[in-house]
């Protein structure tokens, strides 16, 4: 296998003998099958009255939903592999089978409280590229690969872009398999009880080109009045799980001034982050307290434990720099203000700001203008499977627009199927491109 | 059965009569029961390195304390009932059975990191009272009952001094049997699952006088010297549990201004309380948040909803009042910080400012003073189950110094053989005075 870093990566170069050609999708066929996999994992939300879906990693929703995925991949007509890491490749044979493929796709498995789009987009849309060249009768040059990585969302393991950064080389399958849940549960365990531990090699040969259709996850594009954007390249990610360690004590004899709360301390980091962001010295900083939880847990006494994971998002990686340093620095003046007080943090992720290649996303831009849809360059603040292509191959996304304000990870999850459908034309435009060059 | 308001009650009144007699224990077989209760729900307390206690209400362990407590008053000629709470009652006749009983006692279930003394000292120094009048070969006037009473800590069922508030008629055993734990398991299913569902009516008749001997859990008699002190009354309790809704989110796309993060203001929350306690504004206020968590607690995910609880302690019933509504107007702005945000609150728990009777604490006093033991008049920081009894008969108690700052609720909780004993012989006078009386 020849092993590509980013760096020394070759563009998709000038592509003037296929820009002509045009591949629309099939679109009711495609949101009938967003709905069915919405299906499956689905559970009544109590915060928005909403059906939602809850398809964690490698539960059982999750296998549910891959036997799905596999059997309209092989209604297809595609040859279905499984990597060592669960993932899925659906290939679909080009007329020159030894040239290296175009892969496009993106992951099926979901927070606890997610929408029918998020991901599924992105794979389904895949499928839909194939099952419409299927129609046309066209046979592209190069292999189209159709890719469900596995355990893009990182809630269940704690790492995120799981069965891509494995893929793409960056993290070793020892590492995932040893992963564990809050449940104590091992990920290459639970990828053996689920029946998806493939015996495809996960170290992935260099393909043509990733392509990636997404939903926004934000309210950009539909601020600016477009279905469809071409994605320039995700912003820094960083994941810490923080743990304060106190004093219990009893809440109605112990002086205030004699107290290690740690509870107090987990609420004081949420509100500097805050803080943080509210004051700009951080550039376009974005800052997520998400699971805050103390113990005992009892009313009466003063937490002794507080556990607390920090997500930051940064545009700029100087600015991420920045603001990771004063966090730090904020946390080792908490035991001064209350005596006995001990912060530990552990790095569960970082990314730095990963850049798109620009010929792919030229690609997509012209696929976007032969279509006639408007479209505007963007950066992701979401991570994606794309960012770990991105160190292997020339990579782009396509973006369609969310409604109400682009919410996700949240059942209120929306985007039309007239943005969807404009999305997975322009996929299938750039695939189909991208696999005649 | 006669019913008595506090307002109404008469104190003890003289009792020149019998302030001649004194009774001292045998502390090394108290220390002995003290350690050997312990035992039962002991656990390894990964933040102190040390054994704890874990022995929350109508658990196995609860269930294992209570059937040691009984082997050990019927080992001292106690007749035991239960009642329908499944507080226990040892009763030691008096040479005139028809005198209303003298009661001491305390509890023997604990908060989840509990410490050996917590509750225990009152039980197993009230047997030990008995114990030692049985060696002394005593007879009182008066029958002498020693109590433990069900669910003190109201860390299990949400709701503390719950044996005595029922016993006292405060609280109904309605009310008591339905409240369920965090597991959804019923009170009145757990009473009978454990097999202390006793058939003694409830509602107690009036006892002569109720006495409570119970650690400090603070610092305040190890600061001025003494081993022991006489305990005034119960500062001023108030538990709300406060439910914070907002909108689940994507951590990385979601502007910061479009969010409505139910984590943050929960974190706005605990750090307004303690700069409440810190102003001075509410005289000795003291305020802590026990349980706090997010969810869904993911670390992409914009908390939709935070649920915590907030201990507010007063000595002073007007600035107990006026740190209530301050809170209460300070949840009600927090809507407008982030549109959105809903907040809830419910009340779990409150008392007044409860003052003990001025006779049993003189002749606490006098027992003090006859032993030889130096000691001071203080305020109880926590509640009791001798607030309740309060109601219903004249009541004062005995508190016994800890040491490491008086921490409690912590397996770091410790009062020495000494302090211990010093207490126990000053309940054991205290009791033999008032049942003589």
């Amino acid at each position: 296998m020849v092993w590509v870093h980013r760096e020394s990566l070759p563009s998709v170069g000038a592509m003037t003998d296929v820009l002509s050609t045009l591949l629309t999708v099939n679109g009711e066929r495609l949101w009938d099958s967003l709905m069915e996999l919405a299906e499956i994992g689905a559970y009544s939300d109590e915060a928005t009255g909403l059906t939602g879906v809850d398809r964690q990693s490698l539960t059982d929703a999750d296998a549910a939903g891959r036997r799905l995925v596999i059997e309209w991949m092989t209604a297809a007509g595609l040859d279905v592999t499984i990597d060592e890491m669960g993932s899925l490749f659906g290939r679909r044979e080009g007329s020159e089978p030894g040239l290296a493929p175009v892969l496009a796709g993106s992951h099926i498995d979901s927070v606890a409280t997610a929408g029918a789009f998020d991901g599924c987009l992105g794979v389904l849309g895949a499928l839909e590229v194939v099952r419409s060249l299927n129609d046309a009768g066209i046979t592209t040059r190069r292999p189209i690969v159709v890719t469900a990585w596995t355990e893009e969302e990182g809630v269940r393991f704690g790492t995120d872009m799981l069965g891509s950064a494995v893929a793409a080389g960056r993290l070793t399958l020892d590492y995932a398999y040893d992963l564990v849940d809050e449940q104590g549960l091992r990920f290459g365990d639970e990828l053996v009880r689920i029946g998806f531990r493939g015996d495809r090699p996960v170290r992935l040969d260099p393909p043509h080109a990733y392509v990636e259709c997404h939903i926004e996850q934000g309210p950009v594009l539909a601020e600016q009045g477009y279905d469809v954007g071409v994605v320039t390249g995700v912003q820094a990610i960083s994941w810490q799980k923080v743990t304060v360690h106190g004093r219990a004590a009893h809440a109605g004899t112990t002086p205030t001034e004699l107290r290690a709360d740690a509870g107090l301390a987990a609420a004081q980091i949420v509100v500097k982050l805050r803080e943080m962001v509210d004051s700009g010295a951080y550039g376009r900083l974005r800052a997520t307290v998400g699971h805050l939880r103390t113990s005992p847990g009892l009313p009466s006494v003063v937490p002794d434990r507080a556990e607390l994971t920090v997500d930051l998002r940064n545009p700029d990686d100087a600015h991420m720099a920045e603001a990771e340093a004063d966090l730090a620095a904020f946390l080792t003046t908490l035991p001064g203000t209350q005596p006995g007080l001990r912060v530990e943090t552990r790095r569960m992720a970082k990314t730095t700001h990963v850049p798109f290649d620009e010929g792919v996303q030229d690609v997509i831009a012209a696929a976007c203008a032969d279509l006639g849809h408007d479209t505007m360059r963007l950066m992701s603040g979401a991570g994606h499977d794309a960012q770990e292509m991105a160190a292997i191959t020339p990579t782009a996304m396509v973006f369609v627009r969310g409604e109400y304000d682009g919410i996700s990870h949240n059942p209120r999850e929306y985007s039309t199927p007239e943005a969807c459908t404009a999305g997975i034309n322009v996929l299938a435009t750039t695939v189909l491109r991208l696999a005649n060059h």
